[in-house]
């Protein structure tokens, strides 16, 4: 099966492919890990978004991630969907198997080509590095003809040897020729010439399509991405909000706009909806419990706000002063007022579709009870409230543990008392704890209830959804348990009561972890 | 007199001049105003990094703005303090009076010279915007011989004309040239190429250091600052953490370990100890409330870890097979343990000094109860512990308003109620309020003893210190009156209490913003 992709760009010679990876190399990055339900949620919004390879995973990496690969697989309509494998069949095999029931599929695998990894990573001599390319391209292209290969540390790889090894793996099959920028080295000149001289290079070039894959850690990844199209790459590897190892990848929503604003510089054309970026980060900052700063260029909270006299000065009299991208071409909407305590059902399932969640019968009946709760204390029911309502109930229709009842005594005089009552697989429990704080104490009576002794706490968070003292907060708890994390997020007017919860489904997930990593058999 | 830096650039062709502009284009983000106090604590801070020239306000702004101008000019001892002025004789008459006490003064003067600028921002001929020029820089010089010219909206300046003016400006005495991309609209190579076309085309262009000065709109700020770097400008304005107008500016950390690590491609000096990058980033953002992302480079939380198995095995065999930089470079220290409920005085004055603080003995005492309090809740007390017990405490002297007693009850079962005890000018009040939660409880307690209706809560946000449910939250609390905006900072093992702390902070800011904003006579 030839992807509609490949298809397609034989027409069409400055359109770039955009390749998210957020689901592999953003969920690797410290604190990103997600479960399966939010994986899909992330790969649909992807697909409705336009990005047209979806990299959904490292199926050899564990069930799960196998898991995660194959229903999105299933699921997704639109996009190519990419596996992830090293050099070995085994790798090859898992991300086959994973992508069995996609639409459009391609299996990416890599190896180390610079000196310093093929030395000390890998301990391997060049001409074993070689072999293997050309071995595991050749068996992956008994799977699909749509296959990627990635020299790993591209950018510190000597330039005799990457010709090579990308001439060898063209002849073997690749459709895809990607050069990483793995720990995010390059200089943006230093990069396009590296692209330019493949180009310039290696004979049979012109049967893949280059791409790049660029690394943050020195502030150039976008700078670097672009670099490397305009030396004549087709394929951007990004992710959103820039999540990824270390310093992250480049950003899906920079490198976007940074096309459509200098289209005149970068004339490149691609399939994303730009109106949709600031829903995607959004969601996924939420999902992960992951903020992006103020100053995040196009979906940080200050991007379009113009705070100096001068500046608005200058913008009341014409916007373009110092506005180079409107607000409305990433999907960026005024808060607006929108519901009130007399709204009723089907106004608030008109605003949640509106938003763009789809959600379940038993899902909307308590989203709505929750809602007329807030109604009652909040005077002002913004878009970001219900978002943050909805993000706190779906998916949780399967949690074991559920949220009853809180009654908490803090300050300064102590002691610190948290009275908890939950649900676990049903049936009630209460226990009532001391702790240093409010937040301990809660934290504490959920120890005690739902043992987890090797969990640790590595991250408590709050943030107000929307200004004013009355407004909603919203907790991300993450815990650790062996080198897993998982994170929660809960909502509510109270702070504690969002604390609860938000550990609570933090602890759900844990759970769901420590079930799904009992060892099976089967798919690996 | 000829500042140090000019003389020694004569010298050393390759040095790069670190211009930081934290405190004046950064503290113009929404978020980020600081006052007085902090605004020294910064420019110290800066001072002790290295860097070249701070600018340290905008002095025609307002009364606080000068002051603070004023006030660093006659504290800092090594850097050139410079001051922002636009094209007229008040506004540079109010930087040379705020300059005064200053060893090294520079008076930097600004136009718009862009089509789009003159026409509807300014109204004003392109004649009579170079006409401007060499009058106000004419001007200028007559207070100092260091002045800096700016072409705002420079990167989209016609070529001839944006030449006309740089020749008229250095004619006229300017000794550095500053190229902004006001609206973070330029790409690398087009901003090199400016760069370029105004070292070959304008005559007298040797006697001046061209700069560069770049938005992070696309993304794009540190690699068009390198760039222009590489062109021939050899002076970069960059802020902390890259905070600044809309998308901020070009983050320091950045371009500085960039051009460190990249000194093969990028063979330029300068003056940054770079072991400071990781407290002045921390600073900041404990000052203004403004915290960087975990995937922001150089100074995220995960810039320097490493999270898949495949990078943890590579780094075990060679560090350098994902590591450009160790997190020593940039001054991160591996968390420790540090002191202990039987650490006694003289444990904590010398960790405090370590840390790089200079504190007084009234706060000292009160620190000293408090870190006391803290080691009987808290099994381990970290450096980042000590540092958030200091940033509550330091500049807090004169505080009209402070915490006493806090009690609370509240969670799901309702009703929140927060009993709150306060000194204000050194009376004890008590009042008891009711609200939607506990924190809405507590600042509504607020507002019945110090009215203020009109002021906003624009921000509310919790982290934990360090890990484990025992860690101290920090609060920071944002409030906003008549446009006018103040942030407060307070920690405590108690998240409640921790931002009543926060609350009364930021209030004892916008009492004393009321105060000094009272219109006087004297200086502008």
């Amino acid at each position: 099966m030839t992807s509609a992709i490949s298809k397609e760009n034989n027409r069409d010679h400055d359109r770039v492919i955009i390749f998210d990876t957020t689901l592999r190399d953003g969920e690797q990055s410290p604190g990103c890990s997600m479960n399966l339900d939010e994986k899909l949620r992330i790969a649909h919004l992807l697909d409705e978004m336009g990005v047209d390879v979806i990299e959904a995973g490292f199926p050899i990496a564990s069930q799960g991630d196998w898991e995660a690969v194959n229903e999105i697989a299933k699921a997704l309509k639109n996009a190519v969907i990419c596996g992830l494998s090293r050099a070995t069949k085994k790798d090859i095999e898992a991300s086959a198997t994973a992508l069995e029931p996609a639409k459009q599929k391609r299996i990416h695998t890599f190896i180390s080509t610079s000196p310093l990894h093929m030395k000390y990573k890998l301990q391997m001599t060049p001409e074993a590095v070689l072999e293997s390319v050309v071995e595991s391209v050749t068996f992956a292209r008994g799977f699909t003809d749509d296959v990627e290969w990635s020299a790993e540390d591209g950018s510190r790889t000597e330039d005799d040897f990457l010709c090579t090894c990308v001439e060898a793996a063209i002849k073997a099959g690749a459709t895809t020729i990607n050069i990483p920028d793995t720990v995010g080295y390059a200089t943006p000149d230093e990069y396009a010439g590296q692209i330019s001289m493949l180009i310039n290079r290696v004979p049979n070039i012109d049967k893949a399509k280059l791409s790049v894959h660029c690394h943050n850690d020195l502030g150039l990844a976008v700078a670097n991405s672009l670099a490397g199209v305009q030396a004549g790459a087709r394929q951007i590897e990004c992710t959103i909000n820039g999540i990824g190892e270390r310093a992250g990848n480049a950003a899906l929503e920079e490198v976007v706009m940074a096309m459509r604003t200098r289209a005149d510089k970068m004339p490149y054309t691609n399939n994303i909806k730009t109106e949709m970026l600031t829903r995607a980060s959004k969601t996924l900052s939420t999902t992960v419990g992951f903020n992006v700063q103020p100053n995040k260029a196009i979906v940080g909270a200050n991007a379009f706000a113009h705070e100096s006299g001068i500046h608005q000065d200058g913008m009341l009299k014409n916007a373009q002063t110092y506005e180079i991208m409107t607000p409305e071409s990433v999907g960026l909407a005024k808060s607006e007022l929108v519901l009130g305590k007399h709204s009723g059902r089907h106004a608030l399932k008109d605003k949640i579709e509106e938003l763009g969640y789809d959600i379940g019968d038993n899902a909307f009946q308590d989203l709505f009870k929750r809602f007329k709760d807030l109604a009652d204390k909040k005077k002002e029911i913004f878009d970001e409230d219900i978002i943050a309502l909805v993000d706190d109930e779906v998916g949780r229709d399967h949690d074991r543990i559920k949220f009853v009842a809180l009654q908490v005594k803090a300050g300064s005089k102590g002691p610190q008392i948290a009275d908890l009552t939950i649900k676990i697989d049903g049936k009630e429990q209460q226990t009532t704890a001391q702790g240093n704080g409010p937040v301990d104490a809660i934290f504490l009576a959920m120890r005690e209830m739902v043992p987890h002794d090797e969990a640790v706490l590595q991250l408590y968070q709050v943030h107000a959804v929307t200004g004013g003292t009355d407004a909603q907060a919203e907790v991300t708890v993450r815990l650790e348990e062996n080198g897993k994390t998982v994170s929660g997020q809960g909502a509510d007017a109270d702070t504690l009561v969002a604390s609860a919860r938000a550990y609570i489904h933090a602890l759900n997930k844990l759970l769901l972890k420590r079930e799904r990593e009992k060892p099976e058999g089967g798919t690996p």
